[in-house]
């Protein structure tokens, strides 16, 4: 295959400050440094190595107990939220460590007040010198809201009218200081200009919020913006707020609708569709060999029982999974916002004529989209979804920690380099810079809000 | 003078993420670097150079307009809280940087939730191997309520029900893994044992909070607690709670009749009086000859506008001084919690014959206790108030930063280690080793809170 445009693509790595994948911690090659310091700085150290543009940490604010209504299986079977440290201290940590990397953390809308997290993205933005990134979740799960002193979670609609009211507020926040306004001039003595740094005086239908922030503007301007809403009201949220979309697709037929669809609503909110990156979630399974790929994957499956992939799966539906039997094949379920994903997988299964304890286990060693191969054969199908409009680039998670991401870095890579597909240095020094995205002006959030929108 | 006892002395170090003392930020040996991370790391580096025991935080959540109301003299003196990152990102990237060193962080229990801040802490303590301390306060500040959708603080009394509810939860939180339940058996497998991570389900008053945490128990079982009530309700939070009181005095007196009601307290509450440890802030000046002191004291001093020192004052104070006249002596206030240092204070500046201009300039350039002199001369008076039981050790505060952290150890550390007053090498790993703090057992705190005694 040959290179049809000059593009090239952009890569994050979704990284667990945890044990990764269920099954994931007992292969040989993954370590145990989960709470230690050494662990994340090797993974952000090996990233940069392979000039990716950011680290990217999910999070969960609760040990899940969707499946069975414990916690059991989630911790013994270290799958998916059993342990999670706070991510944006991990990024301050490989943030010391690194020079280029992006650094992505996940931080709710639902469980935070908004001047706590402008804030501390404005923080990891000056203590990275320009490298931050939030992704934004307005969070589903019960077991989150039980630890944060809520009966019940705020119903979806509401959630994400919070999230655009959240948005508002940090944005004021990041603009309360002119980009000039720290002038530390020792002779005048002028160390901020008064008049450059305003209040904001916010009040709004969940907040009120008079500023100015305690934190000059963030390099980036704003922190890169990450979304990965489902719903049709996520997607207008990201096609409106997101630098860039995080999302899963199985095939890449149902990538390429996506990416579609979302460019084309960034276009309608007028926005460049450009400064819109898809970046699809992979597992990439890669070996020397194709007989080494099968061995892997043999290897890797059987360190799987069924009813870890079930947990995280329970967890991603929202659904206990734990009362249906194990021995029949996937149930016909309504799941709001991941309906699409769900009947994929479940139409998949039934094809296949796997049991629900098998498709746990199969879901546990997804490998979306099937990256699976040598290191030409992945790239082969890397370059295919880019250069179909699938996506901008890829987010790489890891069947096992930190090993996979080396695998990727040593094999796969040097392969998207030979083809001119993926930088051989940091042209930059921000993320938004790696991403290709301009700075954003003071101001230049307005008129993003829907919940603004509705209100005029 | 000689040593009475070979217990030695505990050292803390009081930085500012942000431009320190006003006036501070103008002094010829002052460094701009609040914004990077390599500012924080060489502090932190010369404090264990110095075995200092632990950097403390201070934190406020908010651009304190309480002189005359406005921004402006804040911004314009870089005073207090004009600029201060996250704390806990800055402790992350410090803890990278050193092997020993503990790491105090300040949060307030009237704009976190307990889960949030409990799990930041645990992150803390496992990424430093034992290192950390929260500085627990309750803020007092509307400036702050109005950054936190709040019309106004909670009143004092409530804060500390709040206060102590908050810590019930917290501790139940870091107690709510075993020790050892983090088993990580591959062979078995078995991650987590799921017996010994066990919800709190928590229903209080303020918080509801199901847990378990997604971290296991922190290192040091809790992290060290600080805390510096100076109120009836906030002397008796710390004397249950607290591991450190910080403090401020003006005089070796009020100091040792501090100290004596601490230790008192915290006995009647059935605690061994030596694990609450009295760190009271000083801001020494040294140099090598008397009047090389003089002409530091004079520089320091003319870097200040009388308007930066009141306008910090009336923070600490929470009343606005800007409606007092300039030319005129200290106004008598009755100011609750702090009204004894204030008192002091005045009966001090009318002795003096200062107008509230002086005295501001004063207190910009305080030195509490005029720890002030040649190393020997300030070794002295540590010495006098470390024997006469006024303290366990300081709480040092910099005239300027980085460079009064770096004189101090140059300085004044070797004189204190020559009098076998302070140690020469760690000989701990964690905090609590520095500071002799038996690390608690899981249900430790029981029987700590006000709150739940008063419910009895």
């Amino acid at each position: 295959m040959t290179r049809k445009n000059t593009e090239q693509l952009h890569l994050g790595a979704f990284i667990v400050a945890g044990p990764g994948r269920p099954g994931g911690w007992r292969h040989p090659q993954s370590e145990d440094g989960w709470l230690t310091p050494d662990y994340y700085r090797r993974i952000a150290q090996t990233l940069e190595q392979g000039c990716f543009d950011l680290a990217f940490f999910p999070d969960i604010l609760a040990v899940p107990n969707r499946f069975g209504g414990s916690h059991e299986s989630q911790l013994r079977y270290g799958a998916l939220g059993s342990l999670r440290l706070e991510p944006t201290q991990v990024l301050a940590t490989m943030a010391a460590a690194t020079n280029h990397l992006g650094l992505a953390a996940t931080k709710s809308t639902s469980y935070y007040e908004p001047f706590d997290i402008a804030r501390g993205f404005a923080t990891l933005d000056h203590l990275s010198g320009g490298r931050a990134a939030w992704n934004i979740v307005t969070s589903f799960q019960d077991a989150e809201a039980r630890n944060f002193s809520r009966e019940q979670h705020i119903p979806r609609e509401k959630r994400y009218d919070r999230a655009d009211e959240f948005l508002e507020v940090t944005h004021k926040l990041w603009d309360s200081w002119a980009d000039d306004a720290l002038v530390a001039d020792r002779a005048e003595p002028l160390f901020a200009d008064p008049d450059k740094v305003n209040p904001i005086l916010h009040k709004g239908e969940w907040f009120t919020v008079d500023g100015p922030l305690n934190v000059p503007r963030p390099p980036q301007g704003y922190p890169v913006l990450i979304q990965a809403g489902a719903s049709d009201r996520g997607r207008d949220f990201a096609a409106r707020w997101a630098d860039v979309v995080f999302v899963t697709h199985y095939s890449l037929e149902s990538a390429v609708a996506f990416a579609r669809e979302m460019k084309a609503r960034a276009a309608a909110h007028g926005r460049d569709p450009r400064h819109l990156k898809i970046l699809p979630g992979i597992t990439p399974l890669v070996g020397e060999t194709q007989a080494i790929v099968e061995e892997k994957r043999k290897l890797l499956s059987g360190l799987i029982d069924p009813v870890a992939g079930l947990t995280t799966l329970s967890y991603h539906l929202d659904v206990d999974l734990s009362v249906y039997p194990l021995d029949e094949p996937l149930p016909h379920l309504k799941v709001p916002g991941v309906t699409g994903h769900y009947d994929e997988m479940r139409e998949a299964s039934d094809k296949a004529g796997l049991t629900l304890a098998e498709a746990g286990r199969m879901y546990a060693n997804r490998y979306e989209g099937d990256f699976i191969g040598t290191p030409d054969v992945i790239a082969d199908k890397m370059q295919e979804w880019f250069e179909a409009g699938a996506c901008d680039g890829f987010m790489v998670m890891a069947a096992w920690q930190p090993g996979a991401f080396e695998e990727f870095v040593r094999l796969v890579v040097p392969e998207l380099q030979r083809r001119k597909l993926f930088r051989t240095e940091y042209e930059g020094k921000t993320l938004r810079d790696h991403l290709g995205l301009p700075r954003p002006e003071r101001g230049a959030w307005e008129g993003k809000s829907a919940r603004l929108e509705a209100a005029e």
